[in-house]
């Protein structure tokens, strides 16, 4: 994939620095990557030694850029949370345990280059629509399914940022007013019933259940088969769910369908505020492929009534689109100065 | 408010096309209205008869500007329902009987002018986020609640169009999986809980039931007040809904309350998708002014939990938005050219 910095060469240094790992490169302005490498973020140390660690490592890639004649020309960095591009302040990534970190200025400081911060998701957004799989469309709506649940509006190749730099957040849309509480606090959000780690909790849930209570009237029966196959409380992971579900156990099919039409009905919210042609799931659990496109696709159909359908497509860059999408920002502000 | 046209002056004619009336001016670059006209869309005589009253009337409001000395230098017209705005076809207008009227270049035809066309609810946001209520923010939600519920995305003074025309339709967002159906098909939208048709229908409904069943156990008392000042199956408007749950009503206060309480959800969904500064609230709905306004601001609140809370604010232009918003855009378009 990468080839190497070149002489002569003008290169971005990018960096997206996530909750366990950072992704790194020297990016060129056509968005191809000359050099990549991988750091852990290991946050536990606290945000100093963080934001030390981030600093370290994109100056070695400027160096490393010079050290083979190329010229390192700005740096963009992406980092999860709350966000305020326009100040470049990392204002609140739990995960990172950044709270109103000035990482810009601090960035900017250290290499003596123009840069940017961005949200990991909206720059993710901004790569997907550019360079991955919305490259063909106009409007994009990217989201992001893991953890937690994100999504980045982009129109011509550039992200809606909102007012407060927290535009997007489509995992916190009710949809399903009876539903459990959100880690957020409200109950119902999409993230709380279609987020990776939500449906790796309620399989649990209706697992143990299951095991606890056994079939009505048969309490001494065999527990049905995605009980028996784990003792009560073991995790199983969303893919393991998806897999399970494949497989044909029932129950891991009902939480599976439970999360795809609430994800629909997130998805049919969003295209009838934004309206755009390509929606682009990416996120851990998009690597569930077609189990989850398919039938989510056939879910948000029926959504649709007097509302032109998006294309629902995979994306196409994997945990790269951070990083490309933080060089990308950081290409952009160089072209507006 | 019009203080007719001046000589020398430069004027755009615009026209906002409804079921019922349209409205007409014509309005200096400032938005101050130099005249105002109305007159009855009479949408019945189908949309061709429809279509030469827009044409006549654009064209006396041009012939009055020079008449004056004045010079017309474009033409706005706003139409409901599904506009292509980059095509200048009134795509879908149900309730003025338009279906792929290409009425940009009728209006330029007839006028000799450049001319535009827009969805009414989109200038309208235009017009209430330059001129009206939200003129002190950049990032706006104009929200209009009348028989149905349409919002307009305004970010520094323009309005998000969408892949195909249909951005901001938070009407047919689900806010009550369980709740009525659509008039688009779907349970559960916003405009089929809050909109003020999806007012007054409810409350018929249950005072309808409260009026044939009578309280529990005690079928030949009273029926309560809302049932016993009404024949059952007489119409209540949603302002009169207004009013009697201001006096205390419960049955009102109760159809009230569930209708503020969807509109809260609904307007929490687009603060986390949109992050606006200020939220707008026109339509003929907001004509309830505090009594809306106050416990839907309060709901709000309670549903906002990392999102920076919007200002809530009820819309200035009244009906008026429309055509001064056909006005802006028209403006824009000479700007752009």
């Amino acid at each position: 994939m990468t080839d190497g910095p070149g002489d002569g060469e003008q290169l971005v240094v990018a960096l997206d620095v996530g909750g366990t790992g950072m992704k790194c490169a020297l990016v060129r302005p056509d968005g191809s990557v000359a050099h990549a490498e991988r750091h852990p973020t290991d946050a536990g140390r606290g945000p100093d030694a963080v934001v030390e660690t981030v600093l370290a490592v994109a100056e070695g890639l400027a160096d490393r850029a010079r050290a083979a004649g190329s010229t390192p020309v700005a740096c963009g960095v992406a980092v999860p949370g709350v966000v305020d591009e326009a100040a470049g302040v990392a204002v609140w990534s739990a995960n990172v345990g950044f709270r109103d970190v000035p990482l810009r200025k601090l960035v900017g400081a250290r290499l003596g280059l123009p840069a940017v911060l961005g949200h990991d998701v909206r720059v993710g957004g901004i790569a997907e629509a550019r360079l991955g799989a919305g490259r063909d469309a106009r409007h994009v709506l990217f989201v992001a399914i893991g953890t937690g649940i994100a999504a980045a509006h982009v129109v011509a190749g550039s992200a809606a940022v909102g007012a407060h730099g927290a535009a997007g957040e489509i995992g916190h849309i009710l949809v399903r007013p009876d539903g459990p509480r959100c880690g957020c606090g409200r109950p119902g959000c999409l993230e709380a019933v279609s987020s990776a780690s939500a449906i790796a909790r309620r399989y649990a849930e209706l697992a143990d259940a299951t095991t606890q209570a056994g079939p009505p009237g048969v309490g001494t029966a065999a527990p049905p088969a995605g009980a028996a196959t784990r003792p009560a409380g073991t995790a199983v992971s969303a893919a393991e769910v998806a897999g399970r579900a494949a497989a044909g156990e029932e129950l891991a099919g009902q939480v599976w369908r439970e999360a795809v039409e609430a994800l629909a009905d997130g998805l049919a919210t969003g295209q009838a505020l934004y309206d755009v042609d390509t929606m682009v799931i990416g996120g851990g659990l998009a690597r569930a492929g077609e189990q989850l496109l398919g039938p989510l696709r056939a879910t948000l159909h029926e959504r649709m009534t007097f509302h032109r359908e998006p294309r629902l497509v995979a994306a196409a860059l994997g945990d790269e689109a951070g990083c490309l999408g933080a060089a990308l920002l950081a290409l952009d502000s160089l072209e507006r100065r």
